[in-house]
């Protein structure tokens, strides 16, 4: 069964698309910890971000820094926090925080439920930064 | 002033060290989050990871990655975390946090403190794997 990645990455499951290329996808988190959360996903399914092969390792992270900058310049924040946990879904995936506190990293806080306009509204200002 | 992780890397400040090349530096974190918690730095002092030229970028996820692979082969854990944050130490580092749960990637847990017997045997344990 492909993961719930997999399927944003298909088109099957909608998401709010920030850059995309041939091996790699960013899109805002469904159920931010703060506005702007977002995720880097490598288009292979891959459990392990430090199992993937060295080359797709690094140019996921060189994406990666591209999406970070957009982010800080997008949104206020003190610095895009990096996040790599996974056990919840069996496809690598790295989480850009904007962060103001260390407590907005928690991944037991209440997620944030945005309104489709919200989402947008965030999702053009990280494309247009 | 030189960061604490300059004093560190000078070796002012002592540590127990897991790895070093010319660019970067890896020792256990001196008050983990769980046992094997350990921090990668890069000599240069930036504030931001992602203010790092591309290809020092580059390198130090790809140090990253040999070290993450040697924890999760030294300590007892579902997959080794990643946290950037540095809300605190204004020179980049990346935290590499053994996993059993999300709640152990908490930066509001209380510390560890271990004897140095332990540190030594889970600094010989992640450089021995």
């Amino acid at each position: 069964m492909s993961s719930i990645f997999s399927k944003i990455i298909s088109g099957e499951i909608p998401s709010y698309k920030i850059a995309e290329d041939d091996k790699h996808i960013a899109f805002l988190d469904a159920m931010p910890l703060v506005k702007g959360h977002t995720l880097v996903v490598p288009k292979k399914e891959t459990d392990l971000i430090f199992d993937l092969e060295s080359e797709d390792y690094k140019e996921l992270w060189a994406f990666t820094q591209d999406i970070a900058k957009q982010i800080k310049k997008a949104i206020q924040c003190k610095r895009v926090g990096v996040a790599v946990v996974g056990l919840e879904v069996p496809h690598a995936h790295i989480h850009l925080i904007p962060l103001n506190n260390v407590d907005e990293m928690n991944f037991k806080n209440i997620r944030l439920i945005l309104s489709p306009e919200e989402y947008k509204e965030i999702q053009e200002s990280i494309i247009n930064a």
